[in-house]
């Protein structure tokens, strides 16, 4: 499963997709240099006279509504249509999920349009399957992943989704279920990195179909690049830094010998 | 005092506040980050649909002006009629004050909403007070910090608010005058620590409920991580990841050594 | 001419000048940090409601269109307007040209406002002259530089700018064409570091009335800072924190023993 993982690496850095997104204005930066760093192309765009035609010309699409507002969702809601419309993978990260009723008809609107992969944290896959309404705590989590399982099996049996759930181990939920082990508890102090590994998982959908795998490569790339950035920094302000650098010069030795993947059916 | 300092610090770590910011589109990532060193939860978000219910979920609320426009202004307004409505403490940072006659009007009446503590740098206490309405250069101060201290106690007066004019020296203006001498003038160099400063004071009102000293203590801790961070830094690039690696590793021993604090009654 | 250009470089920092950006969410806090580091004073705002007054207080306006909107294009226009009614420099960055019809569209407009410089890629360049519609591949080149001049002298010809078009060269196109050879490829793996050579060109033009020099200083002083950056630096994460370190402390004597400058009559 290493090689396999890692050719999707490889297929990211030959093939470049163009990847866009619909962030959050705290994490644009930091989501546009993950994707340069790990070999992407990536493109921010949300204005409704351009939507669909920034569809048609990118590989994936990203919608993240961390800093959502009446202007940028409806921006969300024409672009996963036309990403469908033209059988494009989506991915949807529901930051929040559960804090206020309106982030909560957001989704339930954004989840008709079945994205491919849905990423969150555990109080986000819990608040999205309506098992716990009124846990969030803003966009950190209180829940262990684990905890979220379920929640992710109903939201894969309702929408068709892949669902990842982040946290100490990150779970990919489809048929089966895959435990990824990689990561560093210091990832958690770093503003949105969690929206980096939704970030990830949109460019490694541009250019590989088997949406477990490219899931799964995804996470694993960016948990890896976390535990090699820890080694070098003194704290959270440096592992932003390192974990760009990481990514940008991950090779398939570390990779292969880093990887903590188990699957469980 | 040094101890009462340190012992808020200790508990924003421990109780870890959810704390609101509407903040301005430049700082975004670096004060969430700032929030998370220090040990709150930062949750950006503006939507008209959900500010007051977010308000309902947060323990403070931070509101910067830097990129306002008439949407966020609104959002605004609503976030703090909010806070006031529940009591929950907020923070006006008026970034430019002075240099337009609409970031005036807008100051005018988030002023009103009588908010628990405003930062700035000089200039903008003063635009704030009426003192030099045409002196202010875009965001930058112009103007020494100690020159503002009048301004400040007319602030005081008129809305109830504590009042932290940035500076060398930065002053906290209630019935004392507390000066603080931390600090590098390299962190002048990095953008947005103005604000950063502003985004900790709601992460320490959000834990206690004596203003002047949790103001202190956010101001005194930002400058302390500034001076350490300044000592590994080669220009304010690094300064800037510094700074946060300093406020997530600060221990009691710096804290209190490096503290220079000075009250004038 | 290393003499000249460097000049310029002390006319920034000794001169400060305030200088206004309406730009792209992704680089808002990269491209303020570089024009602090270097010695300018900058200022994002774009409502409406006080566009016109903040142009009156700068002394040059940078205009991105990265993550345009209906509503920030229409700032951008009222910006431009009021620069050109003060006679005040302005730049153009058009990202992205030839992505959306939307895109060239506004840069249609932006257009007859005649900016005083543009700076853009190969591609951009070319889509801006209507040399290559449909081959823009969303915000990175995929032209060489060489391949756009001549698309910018038509570019010159039609609005009297003047064109930097940027890459592995960077040419500067006005009656004469030169050629700058600084720089490093792991520039291209940072997100947004063309927006900041734009921004830099704002800083300087808000100095120098030589429109050619200063946009060769400026460009010059972010490639040179990138080459000594890159030799400190372990991927992109870390150049983006360098670059800013070096633009803050370039001497004139690195300046001038690195500079590769060659005018082609």
């Amino acid at each position: 499963m290493e090689k396999i993982l890692w050719e999707i690496i490889q297929k990211v850095r030959n093939q470049s997709p163009l990847v866009l997104s619909i962030t959050n204005l705290v994490v644009m930066n930091n989501t546009a240099n993950a994707l340069l760093a790990i070999g992407a192309s990536p493109i921010m765009a949300h204005a409704h006279s351009e939507i669909k035609d920034m569809i048609n010309i990118c590989q994936a699409l990203v919608v993240n509504i961390g800093t959502l507002d009446e202007y940028t969702v409806e921006s969300m809601k024409l672009a996963a249509q036309q990403a469908n419309h033209l059988n494009k993978p989506w991915v949807l990260d529901p930051v929040g999920a559960g804090a206020t009723p309106y982030r909560d008809s957001v989704l339930a609107e954004l989840l008709t349009l079945k994205p491919t992969v849905i990423r969150g944290n555990a109080s986000e896959i819990k608040a999205l399957a309506k098992e716990n309404k009124a846990a969030t705590k803003g966009v950190d989590s209180t829940d262990n992943s684990s905890d979220a399982i379920q929640a992710a099996k109903q939201l894969r049996t309702n929408y068709n989704s892949i669902i990842a759930v982040s946290g100490e181990t990150d779970y990919i939920v489809a048929d089966a279920i895959i435990a990824l082990n990689n990561g560093n508890p210091l990832m958690a102090k770093v503003t949105g990195l969690g929206c980096t590994a939704s970030a990830l998982i949109g460019g490694f959908l541009a250019v590989e179909q088997d949406v477990v795998s490219a899931t799964a490569a995804a996470v694993s790339a960016l948990n890896i690049a976390g535990e090699l950035g820890e080694t070098k920094s003194e704290g959270p302000g440096s592992l932003q830094v390192h974990i760009l650098d990481q990514l940008y010069s991950l090779d398939e030795g570390v990779f292969v010998e880093k990887l903590k993947y188990v699957q469980h059916d």
